[in-house]
């Protein structure tokens, strides 16, 4: 175990065991069935190294912490992980995980083989929407939507209390939705998916094209301090009352509602749940989001209210999410 | 009783009783535990007229056939209604049926105090997806969209076995994603719907603005007899080997696609059924559209396959859904 990040207590039993795989680490909790996370530690994934070897570090890494709490897997009922991937509900293989280099690897089989109690793996958007609605800002609602912006737009779905994932486990890929045939090329090959409008990448893309063509935005005042832009940028620049960057917010809140908004029309779910890092900007993203959504939905005034809020769990959530996956 | 259509032999009890409301006319039909229509009549709705008159008309649609089939309402188990609008499954009232011209109209109740049995109501495209699943094209399949493509676009979703609805049963609005915001101006106030590019209302003024651009495109010789455009016309130009007829076959085959595609990139169902009259053109539409959405599905080849199928019930599949609402 390379890294203990928080620990609380003497650990009840039985524990169930979350795993949060990500392209850089390998997330680790112990969690009690009222969705409690007990104590966590994550190792380094090193993407881009056999299968094998990745999988020997996420079994070592539940044996090392479930150890330091003074148990055994006996008392573990399950591992769950979360896949930055597709996975095949069906076989327990992940199917296409970029990040990590995977295509076709049976996760499930190979992590059981190793650790000898039932695994279940998801993608980690369904996961974290899991976590989210069972013990974060999406608790009390039974059907969520939570929409990832990050590098990516991902999503996961809750229906009726329970994690909804399509057949084999494939569907709620809510970013790859078109929302204008004639926008920009998504990585999944189509042109003008939601992910491609609504991602910290589309917002760097959309930032960068405006410094372009407008060199004298004054946006180069609001880059990181490499110069580069950020899915920051245009809303530091906003918010300090610069006019591009106001324009590059509202065009963004535009498609983000253009998305939003198909989505409730299509499942009409008591809250939609915003994470990711563009989440981050919290009250300025989600008030405009609000009243784009309010202005757009099907059926105007007659349609239910739909709380739109901000996933507070952060990494966790993916954790807990894996934890409670069956 | 105007008019009774169909009747087999002798009735088991209990049956259930199902309406399809339309503009036109009210279809009502007893339908046994297994799905099976037994009987079915229909009067017509005479849209217009004050709430409370239609209302008695259905309940009087209702009696006759009962008692026509030398049954009592005592025999039956429940009415079920399908509406062509937005309902509130929460309170019974139908919020919304613009070809009705009802609004926020108590719709459950009104009927129930009538006929003194249970009423279910919900709106009409989820009706025949429910009936299309249960005994229709989509047996077997335990997760169908329904797509309709008429007037409008409309959309029933089958998840797990059981109708899904949304909250207070107000979504499953397949028609009403954006999929290109600078498309032309949908009913419902948006821009660029997939009921704008893909109903049949879309097809006719996608075929008339081709003729008004292109004077000598031929299609004019593939007009109804009165010399108007229907959403065959494209169609009976592309089979005819008309060059302008072909263009707008394809061009609305990928719109269709683009909406079906999304939809089969967030649910992964096992199925997807095409009704309304455009189905009608059978393979000469469904062929390309199974490639379009192979090509463009996300996952590609990792992808489950989905069965994209003919609605096979026609008009009984809103009876029987409706019947077999609870």
């Amino acid at each position: 175990m390379e890294q203990v990040t928080q620990t609380k207590g003497v650990t009840p039993v039985p524990v169930r065991i979350g795993v949060d795989l990500g392209g850089t680490n390998i997330a680790v909790g112990l969690v009690d069935d009222g969705c409690n996370l007990l104590a966590k530690a994550s190792v380094p994934t090193r993407a881009g190294r056999p299968f094998g070897e990745i999988v020997d570090d996420m079994a070592g890494a539940v044996q090392d912490l479930v150890k330091e709490q003074g148990l055994s897997l006996h008392d573990c009922t399950g591992v769950g992980v979360g896949v930055p991937g597709t996975c095949d509900g069906n076989t327990g293989t992940v199917c296409f995980a970029p990040n990590l280099f995977w295509k076709d690897v049976p996760l499930r089989d190979a992590l059981h083989t190793r650790l000898g109690v039932p695994v279940h793996i998801s993608n980690d958007a369904n996961c974290a929407a899991l976590g989210e609605q069972l013990t974060g800002a999406a608790k009390g609602y039974g059907s969520v939507i939570c929409i990832t912006l990050g590098t990516g737009v991902g999503g996961g779905i809750i229906l009726d209390g329970r994690l909804f994932e399509g057949n084999r486990a494939m569907g709620a890929e809510v970013g790859h939705m078109v929302i204008d045939p004639d926008g920009p090329l998504c990585g999944c090959g189509r042109h003008g998916c939601f992910e491609a409008f609504a991602s910290s990448t589309a917002l760097i893309r959309q930032t960068r094209e405006l410094m372009e063509r407008e060199p004298d935005s004054g946006l180069e005042a609001f880059l990181k301090a490499d110069g580069t832009v950020s899915g920051r940028t245009a809303f530091l620049a906003a918010r300090a009352g610069n006019e591009a960057g106001a324009r590059l917010v509202k065009q963004y809140v535009r498609y983000l509602g253009i998305g939003v908004t198909n989505l409730i029309n299509v499942f009409m779910p008591e809250a939609v749940l915003i994470g990711g890092g563009i989440s981050g900007e919290g009250e300025y993203l989600l008030t405009p989001l609000r009243r784009y959504v309010k202005e757009h939905v099907y059926g105007g005034n007659r349609a239910p209210e739909v709380a739109i809020l901000k996933a507070t769990l952060g990494n966790d959530a993916g954790i807990i999410g894996a934890a409670m996956l069956r």
